[in-house]
């Protein structure tokens, strides 16, 4: 994504919320020890391997308190950093350095969390056709930011939200009556620029939903060898359904979803549980050598 | 907390963004699929050991959608589920319990992971002196949030943000010239409500700072043995100052810690990395039972 | 769509835009003149023949001045009036219905001018397999409630937003250089759950458009002959496109467009140009009769 | 208008809920098919006649998503272009071009019809002394906006709420029990800034709003016999008040209420139902001429 | 003004910002020391003489706490209370009480202190033709509050902004190059609801001012012999403009005006500068005597 | 407090209310009689003696207008301007000046006042141990400009809000029992970062809370002799707990306190009931003078 669109109003309001819930009532610490005027530089740096993702967010945080602070980033959105590498450096008043060091970073290390989980996932399905995807399974208020990381790693984005996708679950069916029923309102309802996918928790199911027409079958919590069961009736049916599977998938079960044949992996701990990673800030000191 | 102090005007918005990213263009599956008028009941289930944490969000999701959804708690936050464990009961709108679903399992699913990570910690300490809190290393915009599940987990709260606390850094002790000079300007400057802490990475550093009279120390990536000379130093000051300690505590460290004699651990990995706990919302079948 | 997901948070926010630019500085005249405590009813009239859409948001408007106001709904969103027809009544504060009335009609009237010109068109197609939808030509703030509009009249909805489907333009190709690459490129990286509808201005580009594979063309602009080319060129292709078309559309070439075998049309006029309808907010006199 | 106090507050609300309905999950076909660095020029032409209204909302979208987008405006809010006329052109990031253009065309091609349509009546009014004035029935959320695209058409506003003018209608006049007491009422409670004006629908009505002595009279729905009349009897007050007209005022009886004496004549339909103009974003090709 | 048009969506978000200003951390005292559903009274009681202003946002202070609060008014706004005087009692959460008592105390204070300073200014004038009127000074957010307290108190409303009357004062008339020229221009401009007013320093302005043709004179600061000479002048004018005075006018200058035959003097200290009163809130013991 | 940190999200949204409400409608006289390129001069200068602040403020408010507005500070926050002064100069767009004078004076002379009334009071404790410190009792959504506005006039600030504090009253006593309780209860939840002070209003609740082992007592309403006689007892405790003095302290008793002995005396005055001071925006006129 290009940067023009990530900082859209919803997300300026959620920067807005989190520098008023650390800095509405001042840095009490900061104020009574630094000089206004004082300037500095830190760098932030990698404490780990990672992928990094969310700089401009970052950016957003330390220009909102010094509209003129100097950035220069040296790994951007996207890429890998070592252990110790310098990923950005900023440049301006030291006050707004120390104030805004914990909100920029409680946002890159979340971002960036998840770009380097998406990663593993992606590198793992690498050379294969298996794509990785996310979920709607994401912290509240952060969808565009984390599915943004999730490209940022490697990964592909299912919909974005409840009107971007067509998605029939178990409870629809029960709602409608019948895999079938729910394809049918489906068609009549939702824009035409939306495909027409259907979850399914048995090899039954699969043969009802295929019946149905749909251009996407999520098998969800198959077992290995009903998965190869599925994939192959899948490959019945032309043109092609595409396959996407879900249910707790872990890295180790990747190849095994490859050679399967499935299309997509939908996985939504790259999301709801990816470790934040370690990247911290650090102070140059006056002699010019990082604190 | 009480419910009536949770849901402030800012937590508001953020649950305001939540329901607008995941639902601001409707949810074309649900539209298409439920009848309009169609009513269900849904369960709140635990799929996992875990202490709820966040009821209050999910009730404030589901009103949103339907003002007279009926609801019925069961499992109180800060009390424990187990795997299976009824958590609480939605009657309304099929709609409106389909559409939101997500969102308010996306709030409870964090809130009780970070209750239900808490809790291991605060076994482990339980009948020692030790408290666990919290950080600022929170996800941006949910601190009250998160602050609230760590009490729910059984945690204490460290400062809420950079007005409600003061703690002198390397970084403040660079530009103040001395941890003395540092801790003299926080003296002078900041309300008397608030205790002065100063974070120290080594002995010749906590000795400074008790020199400098202050009523909390920060003992960040001390090792066992320096850690055991910290607090027999500490323990010469009257009146004694606190004692804190902070850097990558795991669980398994909490009795060493507790033995040593500190006060307070600060455990950041509580807020910015505890996985989702697994919770689903089963709607009722017809015939009353769970799907 | 049901009540459910029609309020969101953003068209609460654009009533309070509407509700505070009318009435931010009071009412002077009903101020001046109404005792504070009058009650008095009201009815919603159609002075012309009209589908009616947006009852919610005139509720909306009235709660937020007077949260006992009764409503009683005699036409629903979606149904059509005659002229002189009752379609709602409210009974409440007099001063909260004399403060409200031209806000609740000016959104009143505009969606129901929407859901009047879609009748129209929905009507003309009725039968044939034609779909009548909606565009992106939408008031800005208001296309949730517009898009609502167009289904209320009958019609059917186009993608919602740029991130809810995938057109892809003269400028998209001119600036990837081809149609193939174009999609190709589109192909590699939007969610699976969206279809690739290319806009084609020649039947030249139609062939490439079907070349390349996409599930949806759009003809746009183009004259009788030219689209029953298109149409029988589309008709060899496996599995068959969907033909949209698009450019200035008027009622009357509506039956020309479903002989042609087109599968959709879509009318920016039904968002952008469509009348506003007359309905008047009718005060009960003392005596019962409608002033 | 200034510039200076067009983008007050609320319209800039109003134009980031506009930005995040169409692009708050980002623009699926841009982000695939353009490279994020790449630069375009565009060119903002008239595709038929027009007077221009809302360039400064057009910039603030395209800066909103490229703050170092280049703008020349050619043809100034206010002024006329005639059909393939350059209006503006725009050099910039081409994702934002894109991405932009629609929001940024629907804000246009609204303020500009009403523009339009404006100035056609104040061509029938000039070298009268019949001012053309706009009413309330404005779209929600854009009363500032399009009040001021009334200006630039030619003509004059009318009050801008229910704070900002005293209108007595006849429900207001029924809730009082009386012409000549409602406008007691007023007098004694409304800023004395304010003047007072009645609305009256017979002759009769007229005679009492004279004898209460208001400073201006509105004729509603008067045929063009009883319009002389009433203009007759307003003459013999000292000192005259003004005289407006309203009701479905269509353009063609202009001439007949200008003749009258009519001082002002108020139209919803300037605001209500201006058609939109067609005016189209044309992106130059590599060659330097317009796509 | 009643009660359906005083919480504007504007005057919602102050008491929102207020609620988050103090709140937004929660109650540190108040939830560690009181039991979550504990139940309690409070009596809101003068301690001074004072006229009652605000109680419609108290009330919304506390039910955004505790949205059952039961709430019982003794004396309404507009009213005076005697020191020592029940104005309202409370009854819910006791937590709600503890946590809103200062953020209603506020507002109340504030609000009843301007009622109280301009009840004072209007006993003065009373029986004489003399009104008592506002300014704009008033504290930034709380204008329509602000000339809510004035009318409870007995004043009435100046233009409520920039938009709702015209004044035109010196830097205008520099501006313009003479009074008569700036009145040409705003005649030719301004809605026609509006009355011109000109605000003049000198005999020699006023004269030019009534050459004008205003409708209002404003006398900026004229001692006694000139007002007694502006006042004659101004009565030499048929229709007579309405005379307004101001700067700086104290309580003790008010029946000099009255007798000068003054129509309205303006004191901007009604809102800048009124004192608190003194309003407490308290709480009933468990005797049920307020402690 | 350094800039970077005072203009916070909320006060930006405050300083936006203010803006809307006054200038929402636009500013009907500068739109109708200045020319819209015209530029200006103007300089905000003291018409008494007073201490400055709110600069920020008034800078953000006319760079809202005209973001390229020159602006030249002569007399910075903190500091004393003399009758006559000029404070600082402006210089750019005619009608931003004009329309935005009354909403930039409106924040100056109220933070002004309040540095100036704490500055009275911080010169009669000047060379004495006592410190001034404001309340809460501030006008709600101003508390953080409030608060430092007393730190421009030489004051300390209490605590921000009711989290970042902790401050036992009567009520929560009433609540808790006793004393005892209520700061046992209090030590057991409240963050570690906090000090606990009590609230008394007798010798023999000093006394209970000397006994709980406070950090801060804090006499309300004592008498000369009681308040000679509570420092004496607070003397023999180890370590020393701070003495703070509360109620209706006047200018007059600040020398009293001092020598008595006591730590820190809060004002409410210093916000709820400071007079605004006296500050005005001069045009300068063509030939160079201020107007």
């Amino acid at each position: 994504m290009s940067d023009a669109l990530l900082l859209t109003p919803a997300v300026t309001r959620l920067i807005e919320l989190a520098l008023e819930e650390d800095l509405g009532r001042g840095d009490a610490t900061t104020q009574a020890v630094v000089q206004p005027g004082a300037r500095a530089t830190a760098h932030l740096v990698a404490r780990q391997r990672l992928t990094v993702a969310g700089l401009d967010v970052a950016t957003a945080v330390f220009r909102h308190l010094d509209p003129s602070m100097a950035i220069d980033v040296q790994v951007a959105d996207g890429a890998e950093a070592q252990t110790g590498t310098r990923v950005a450096s900023y440049r301006g008043s030291a006050t707004a350095l120390l104030a805004g060091e914990r909100t920029a970073l409680n946002f890159l290390q979340r971002l960036s969390g998840i770009a380097t989980l998406t990663r593993a996932f992606a590198a793992a399905a690498q050379g294969t056709g298996l794509r990785i995807t996310d979920t709607r399974k994401t912290t509240p208020g952060f969808r565009l930011l984390e599915k943004y990381a999730v490209r940022m790693g490697g990964g592909s984005n299912h919909r974005f939200d409840l009107g971007s996708g067509v998605l029939i679950k178990d409870n629809h069916v029960a709602l409608a009556g019948s895999v079938s029923e729910a394809v049918r309102r489906a068609r009549g309802h939702v824009p035409h620029t939306l495909n027409i996918e259907v979850e399914v928790d048995t090899l039954a199911q699969l043969d009802e939903a295929l019946a149905a027409g749909v251009a996407i079958v999520l098998l969800d919590n198959f077992g290995e060898a009903d998965l190869v069961k599925a994939v192959a009736r899948v490959r019945t049916v032309k043109p092609r359904p595409l396959v996407e599977v879900s249910g707790g998938v872990t890295l180790a079960r990747i190849p095994e979803l490859a050679r399967a044949g499935v299309d997509l992996v939908s996985v939504g701990a790259l999301t709801h549980s990816a470790p934040a990673v370690d990247l911290a800030l650090d102070l140059e000191d006056p002699a010019g050598h990082a604190a």
